[in-house]
């Protein structure tokens, strides 16, 4: 095993970092690895928002759902589908784009392409001794984050990622069985087969969750997901981001 | 800079392979890494169909539009986004998570999923001397795709990754300035600013074009794109997204 494949598998989430903010040098790599991913057609349809000011950085923490990882940690990345760049692209060589930029193809695309350019920044802090954190709690309020962020129409945050030194060391949570994921020329069509992968992962989360509070909490992943799911949330974003230009038609 | 961050920066899509397959334990590594990632509250909404199969894949070559390298590769990997096994899970733990299946923001969650996995997968592969190329051709039909690798229900394939060892060399794309695409506190609005970094990214990617055709090719960025995106493509994606049960409230 190589040193890259090491540090891919040795990811966890770190929610406490030392007081010590990462250096203009090391943004700058972690911007350019985000860069190096592979565009879509060369389209680059996203943008990164980098927050150093105390004040701006609590603010997304109490809109994160009070989350203090998200103001105190060495720099906080927030990642942004956009498509407000190639508007300007259509006014300055006078085309018609709308329709294309509306649509719901172009909308996983700038999802797609932000999440690659994220993953890479994620693994080269990682390999730089940083950790990092993924914020999906900015998605609870969107609109409060885009007027913080000054940010234009076509443009929606989707995530935070939150970068620095370490000071607690996450336990890696164990990942549903390779063969439940990974499927061979067609996807698993064996309901019995199916199910008894998620029943086996249960007895594996149900015992590492029993390990790690001596015996206080023994939930499954399909009890803690159907927990989870039977509350819906963020039923804000079809509008929020249909009204931001994105996923219309 | 470390040998993780060398591969990283040192991308570039590889699209002519040599004709040897992967190993069951390189395929192995690249879908442990894949998972490694990170996943929106542990919700792994994602799955990875891997095919070998020349037959296949070579009709979903004809379905991405043509495209060789996707029949002529090391392991063709299509990434899907998945929330078919948590509709099991709500089977199974007897609870109605419809709502929340169908909301936008799952959608997002599950693309943001998919993704981070992927790119996990293509700097592992890269990082063992394979090439890579992602192919959102596939998106071209989907409905055709979904039917060959047998896809339930709120499955959706996003996108392939070819991989395999690389015959060419391709040259790396230059990406727009480092800060078009990154914002210090707020996005950038002054538009003169912002215009500015598009032609003189312009300039830079007219004559990286210059050079490697003699002079015959002299596009701009800006002109590329507008190009592409006054054709709008794929427009029947917002149908068929909903259709999979994805993205519908």
């Amino acid at each position: 095993m190589n040193s890259v494949i090491e540090t891919i598998l040795d990811h966890r989430s770190i929610r406490q970092y030392k007081d010590e903010p990462l250096t203009d040098k090391q943004i700058q790599t972690l911007v350019k690895s985000a860069q190096a991913a592979s565009t879509s057609s060369y389209i680059q349809s996203y943008s990164i928002i980098g927050v150093k000011k105390k004040n701006t950085k609590e603010k997304l923490a109490e809109l994160a759902g009070n989350q203090p990882y998200v103001a105190q940690n060495g720099h906080l990345f927030i990642f942004c589908a956009d498509l407000h760049r190639h508007d300007v692209v259509a006014e300055m060589e006078q085309k018609d784009v709308t329709t294309s930029l509306e649509s719901t193809e172009k909308f996983m695309v700038a999802l797609i392409d932000a999440s690659l350019a994220a993953q890479n920044a994620a693994i080269a802090a990682e390999s730089m001794g940083l950790g990092v954190c993924y914020i999906g709690g900015l998605r609870n309020n969107l609109e409060e984050v885009s007027e913080l962020l000054h940010l234009p129409k076509r443009v929606v945050p989707l995530f935070g990622l939150t970068v620095g030194y370490p000071i607690d060391q996450a336990d890696k949570k164990p990942r549903l069985p390779m063969e439940h994921v990974y499927h061979e020329e067609v996807y698993e069509s064996n309901h019995d087969v199916y199910k008894n992968q998620l029943l086996q992962y249960n007895k594996q989360i149900s015992s590492y969750y029993n390990e790690r509070t001596n015996g206080k909490r023994k939930d499954t992943w399909t009890g803690q997901m159907a927990e989870m799911l039977s509350v819906p949330t963020r039923m804000y974003m079809k509008e929020f981001v249909e009204k931001k230009g994105f996923n219309r038609k």
